[in-house]
């Protein structure tokens, strides 16, 4: 520990927290050359959008996003650009009729294009490493107007916009690399974390990305903040954004949570993250290394824990939206979980993976003597009476029970013999139910080995980092601290 | 199952539940001949201690406890006389002095007599196989002029003698036989059951054996009855008896719980058997017949269930009143149990035991897989926010733990290796704790056979059967439901 400390304590004298920060920046920022090459990009497809477009609206080309607010992060410079609409009756079968399909055909001969459709139909078109998203979206001229919720968008691009200094962009890009690294940059279902906005909000509240951690360390479960203007007292906000676990009023449109897609675990890391940066600063929560251990290691910790890893591997839908499927691959994953539980399996943890095109997984972490456990103790009701009865009657004739006794403290009980049974049959009994719509079960295993020998080469690198975590449990975030020494 | 209920439908045939308690009563209820030869037993020392009493205060012998109220079993005609004297300020050292003294000096001419002291100091006369205890105490005209809790006594044998009849001391017969069977007879701490006054009092209240035990099958915990005169209401009762499982004020004092004694356990007991003997009655009930199996099926037992018996032997202070050693037995045991607790053992049930003279036991039953655990999962506070990071920052550097990490749930976890150890040597170090002042450590080991080498051929029969319950769990009592169909 001391060795880790005083190497840590060499490197400070050169790099203070600041220089590092200096020095992430440089990496982070992106270039006038690259912002230029993006902004031409967007030019270009503002002009063959404009010269397509044939509507009876008023309509206007506005760039959003953090390209638009100048806090994007370099090789991240994907492009927002909207098309804002004065037509308050536009429907999504009108959106895709009158523009989607016209300027698809357009755009395709120039760029890369896909069609998409989340909850809103646009399209994605592709340009020389850049992703530009073009999106069809209602021209509101208050939020108060607003249909849908891509309407706010613009709103929201305004108001960092005249919130944040030049300097404090730079705050906002720090922050929303950090969350990245610590693996809670994103409002979807996937990450279930700090959107690119919350992460400005956060800067427009707290000035820079330093006091911003130091508040993050001091936050609580449903902690309330306000932003601009918002003057609701918390406990109005805790009573209508009821079981969220972050609360943060968006100052453009009150009603809404603008933190409601964080989840009590990315609040968690947050907090745990923000306050172990603070006591040991390093690049590797900006640019984590995720550990990647070979397969016989792997298998030898497991061993060396008694603990197996249930795994299930899942063929995924085309093009269906990453969204949908983790929120699939989450729900299956609790029924798995729910299954194994009540078969008497002790879940120590568990994970899901996908590459958001064709293939998912999930990762069930079990105790190996839960699997191998003959009999279960099981205690009766604590109400002493009837009850007590009921639950001797239901075991005194079992001929696989011992007992069942009234313990020294006057509960039932009884020494219950399982079914010694192995847990990846009892998933495969599950059949049909560990498929979803957009998923289908491809493998059950508890090997690593097999279940490895299914994945595509272009898969198993971060397989295997997935992996990794799933049995050496420390994070890489938090891997970082570890090596630095916590306790400065 | 459907062949042990023709088996018992057959004895039912011949045998109604009424005929099954005429047959019982026939063996309990004690012949004219014993009873006049216990009543000659009384009338000779009484004769003997009056020859001999010299004090200048006015006192009488009188005749209390089961064989005076004409509720005593076969066998089991022990004599309670009393001395009472009207002196108020005798105290123990007076009665020592000027009664017990010299009453043993001459009675032990005649008997056997030892001079006892429990709370109070008195003398025990063994004659041709009948106990009598002399029992010196306050002379009151009232109970509100009671002195000590003897004083009591002849004013419950009094209230018995007018408040039953002749033909309801059977069914107290019955009923206390039946308390003696299921093993919750008697208030002394080894049982924390029900005494003979108390068998009595249920009988006054509830008329006959069978309607006290259809109504012990609907009580509660904290069930709160009244007997006689008593007014007070459940309310103000369960307030004055806070924290007693079963509320039953003494007729004959109102400010003293009869019940006092019945813990959690003997209560559930008294409820589940009253239950199960309406549903299936056997003699079993009243005549138990323990089953001792031997050491190798015991062992055989163990291993099929992934048990293990942790078992302590103490050696006992000659002259040890049972209720002090059965009250250092049950809270060194408690002391051992949270100590295994805390190390990681799952505790699945326990029990001690004592031959009342030179030797005491207990027998700690733990899961195996608790020993061979070599990680265990530890979850962190629920709480979000610097509980967490403080869990954290406890075991990130630990070199023996796998972790910490965050759950998907957001609680902070850590899979921590165990010392692993044998809960053998988990006791010994224990060292002189494991001791009390009455009983001290002679053995600590998981072994059988080990065990029961340092145990005296006397006891090895009653130990044997302690461990056939220790092991195979069910309590002779309900195997006696179990043969016979309990679903009836």
């Amino acid at each position: 520990m001391y060795g880790s400390r005083s190497h840590y304590s060499r490197r400070l004298r050169v790099l203070t927290i600041q220089e590092l920060l200096d020095e992430v920046l440089r990496e982070i920022r992106p270039t006038e050359e690259e912002i230029g090459k993006a902004l031409s990009i967007y030019e270009d497809i503002k002009e063959a959008v404009l010269k397509e477009i044939n509507i009876p609206y008023p309509f206007k080309i506005e760039l959003e996003g953090s390209v638009a607010k100048g806090t994007a992060l370099s090789g991240e410079l994907d492009l927002d650009i909207f098309l804002l609409i004065k037509y308050p009756e536009m429907g999504k079968e009108w959106i895709i009729k009158h523009v989607v399909n016209p300027l698809v055909k357009t755009l395709s001969s120039r760029y890369r294009t896909q069609l998409r459709y989340a909850s809103h139909p646009y399209i994605r078109v592709l340009s020389s490493g850049v992703e530009a998203d073009i999106v069809p979206a209602y021209w509101a001229a208050t939020v108060e107007e607003i249909k849908t919720a891509v309407d706010r968008t613009p709103f929201h691009t305004r108001y960092i916009k005249k919130s944040l200094t030049e300097s404090q962009k730079d705050e906002a890009r720090l922050l929303k690399k950090f969350f990245k690294g610590v693996g809670i940059y994103g409002a979807e279902i996937r990450v279930q974390g700090f959107s690119g906005y919350l992460s400005e909000l956060l800067i427009v509240k707290y000035g820079d990305f330093l006091n911003t951690l130091r508040n993050i360390g001091r936050w609580r479960l449903r902690q309330v903040l306000t932003v601009g203007d918002v003057d609701e007292d918390p406990k109005t906000l805790r009573l209508l954004f009821r079981d969220h676990p972050l609360i943060i009023p968006d100052p453009v449109d009150p009603r809404r949570n603008a933190a409601a897609a964080v989840s009590r675990r990315s609040l968690a890391i947050a907090i745990a993250a923000s306050t172990f940066f603070l006591r040991s600063p390093t690049r590797k929560f900006f640019f984590p290394k995720p550990e990647t251990l070979p397969l016989e290691a792997l298998e030898e910790t497991l061993r060396r824990s008694r603990r197996r890893l249930l795994l299930l591997l899942y063929g995924m839908r085309p093009g269906t939206p990453p969204d949908v499927s983790w929120g699939e691959l989450r729900k299956v994953s609790r029924k798995v979980l729910n299954m194994l539980k009540e078969q008497g399996y002790e879940v120590i943890d568990w994970s899901v993976w996908s590459n958001d095109e064709d293939l998912a997984a999930a990762a069930i972490d079990i105790d190996e003597e839960s699997v191998e456990r003959e009999y279960e103790v099981r205690d009766g009701p604590r109400i002493i009476g009837q009850p007590v009865v009921s639950f001797i009657s239901k075991y005194l004739n079992r001929e696989d029970a011992l007992g069942p006794w009234i313990s020294q403290e006057g509960i039932p009980k009884v020494l219950l013999a399982r079914r010694r049974s192995n847990p990846v049959e009892a998933l495969k009994d599950l059949g049909k139910e560990l498929s979803t719509p957009d998923l289908e079960v491809i493998q059950v295993t508890d090997s690593l080995e097999e279940f490895l020998s299914r994945v595509d080469v272009k898969d198993k690198g971060k397989i295997l980092q997935w992996l990794t975590e799933a049995v050496v449990k420390t994070p890489s975030w938090l891997g970082a601290v570890k090596t630095s020494g916590s306790d400065r």
